[in-house]
């Protein structure tokens, strides 16, 4: 048969185009954000916490005041400046010229993968891991080894390590220390400062994901990676979950000397970030506002996880165990191992219109060891998180006693 | 010796990363956007001309009225129905259905490289050519065949078919249609017809890039390639070059059936294309602002391109030749082959503080036909182009006299 179009010559996209069909848990995850469906699942900020008033007059002044708001533009001085202080509340010292701004922090974890990636390269990270990271990595067709995670300490670093030892040569190593997506786990001192002690020696760059890092409920926020190596890593921040992912501002530290190769992979990605957005971010700062905005996003936030962990105590069967996040937008509930989860939410959606994400949406190719559902608690209020867990329990417990 | 850091220990980047040091003729461009240089170099929209009260009024009532429009979210049905209207003014019939919205035409460019490459595929472009889209394709190191241009009817159809005809099998042939960038040609009405047949008999799919389609100044505008072929044809536009930059709005349209491939693929790059820059956008247009905004600029840029034609006839030498453009932001300036380009905008730079592009950065890995400079006349004011022109006129004429 003849192709008469570009559609029906499938063969005429590149071959992992041709491969790929969505799966029946995107399928479902799509149908999770429909109407009428209580949705735990995304890692979405609570949009009545948007500072709307202050960024509109952030975004008028800016445009009264800045003639190249609108232009294409290089990167704004004042912002990276901001990004320096607020990288220093993180415990981080840094300098202007090892920022670099990129839109949103997906897009710094795609630049990062084309700085390091060869294709067909190792590289390093956990069984249960951010898809979006598998997404920015996919092009490379890398050899993905993975650790497990330990749910109170986070990322195996013994199992780093024997890997390491036994000959792996990972591109590098990709990890978030805060607020884990999906476990929520923060990596421990002990951890984060050993796993920099191993890319050192074993000279493999790491990738520190960041951007839920000053969501924090426990006043004891661990300094990223990036405190303890200028050198090895790679530290990715975002002003998505702390501000508004539609201005699209994200940033990377990185060393100075590799401010030209990142430009010319930016240029190729989208030419530059938003001047609109950065001036806006800047302005915003410029005010006095970030600040007073992150404590009041900590603050309802850890009300929110503790509304969570409440109906999750009255409501979920003993079968399931979860931990109180420290840290980020998500609570990670664990489940019996042979349990299907994504029938789990199959059956939530079906019955009791209600959506989370399962254990398998995040494995990175393999059978982990950990398996259970992860619980959004920024995007929702209160009352309606706690209708969620008890539409989900009620599910889980139908599931439980028919032995599943 | 052991490497202390990322840095000093060079072979841990992708092999490319390694390899890329900047050009001395990217350096000479850093110093064209220097203080005090007269520069008709990059394609910029003119600044003074942004509508920018209107944009203004655009984002306060998006803020006001739109609960999500700074969260994360899906495509805005409303701007693929404005993207629509805006197709059938430049005699393409689409539907909202076949409308895939990205961060600005680089973007889609990008995407539809990851679409349509395979590492190591061959492509199809002419000797001078975007260079972002050089940048957008590299990650798959294709196997670059290039063709000559006219200069009066665009891209050496006649070659095309050459090559296809002996064996060649591009993953797709990508090709600037209206104002195109180098050469400032609109390709002919007759050469598009031949191309899109050459697509269907050779199941070729085609990329035509088109951020200056609605730029036209002599009211016989072409319909682009799109319109003569729904089924072999990926077209992208922006509003970069007609509204403005910093909105970082573009967008592809494709058959339908393809928009999940092409979502996972924008997914990966930066999550969604700006909410907030989507509705400014979509209200920009639906309070009717923007037809009269591109009659403006067509009529403002039109004068513009006037002031430079005058000015080249005035001040150029006969050894140079140039036509009028009839799209776009640049005109074209031939030269003598054995003219250095390279070497006249670092005198241009040096000894008159003017600057331009010159063929050099243009070519695709080979020796073009095609030999001179080019020069935006969107960016500058009449008074400056003149000023400009005059300058580089004199450079020029020195270079000329002392026999090159």
């Amino acid at each position: 048969m003849v192709a008469t179009s570009v559609v029906e010559a499938g063969p005429l996209l590149a071959a992992w185009a041709q491969r790929t069909k969505p799966s029946e848990l995107q399928r479902m995850l799509a149908l999770a954000s429909g109407p009428g469906i209580l949705s735990l699942a995304l890692g979405l900020p609570a949009p009545e916490l948007f500072p709307v008033a202050e960024i509109e007059q952030a975004a008028s002044s800016v445009l009264e005041n800045e003639t190249r708001a609108l232009q294409y533009g290089p990167p704004l001085q004042s912002l990276k400046g901001h990004i320096v202080e607020l990288m220093s509340q993180r415990g981080v010292e840094c300098r202007e010229s090892q920022v670099f701004l990129t839109t949103g922090a997906q897009q710094g974890l795609n630049i990062l993968s084309r700085l390091l990636l060869d294709p067909g390269a190792q590289m390093l990270t956990e069984e249960l891991s951010y898809p979006g990271f598998r997404q920015a990595i996919e092009p490379y067709q890398p050899e993905v080894l993975t650790v497990p995670t330990d749910l109170e300490t986070g990322m195996d670093v013994d199992e780093v390590e024997w890997l390491l030892t036994n000959g792996a040569k990972p591109a590098f190593i990709y990890v978030v220390t805060e607020g884990h997506n999906p476990l929520a786990v923060s990596l421990s001192r002990e951890k984060r400062q050993r796993l920099v002690r191993l890319a050192r020696d074993f000279r493999v760059p790491l990738v520190e994901d960041d951007p839920y890092g000053l969501l924090e409920y426990e006043g004891k926020m661990e300094p990223p990676l990036r405190a303890h190596a200028a050198d090895w890593v790679f530290y990715v921040g975002s002003f998505s979950k702390i501000l508004a992912p539609a201005l699209r501002v994200g940033w990377i530290i990185a060393p100075e000397s590799l401010m030209p190769t990142l430009s010319i992979i930016k240029e190729a990605s989208d030419i530059d970030t938003s001047t609109f957005g950065q001036r806006i971010v800047s302005a915003f700062i410029d005010a006095g506002h970030l600040r007073a905005h992150v404590e009041k996003l900590r603050a309802e936030y850890r009300s929110r996880r503790d509304s969570m962990l409440r109906a999750l105590n009255e409501h979920f069967p003993a079968q399931a165990r979860w931990r109180r996040p420290s840290s980020g937008v998500f609570t990670w509930v664990d489940l019996p191992k042979g349990l299907d989860v994504s029938e789990l939410l199959r059956l939530s959606i079906e019955e009791e219109r209600v959506a989370f994400i399962p254990s398998d949406a995040f494995a990175l190719g393999i059978n982990s060891q950990t398996h259970g559902i992860r619980l959004n608690f920024s995007h929702r209020s209160p009352a309606v998180i706690e209708e969620g867990i008890a539409r989900i329990a009620r599910i889980l417990k139908e599931t439980l006693r028919a032995g599943f």
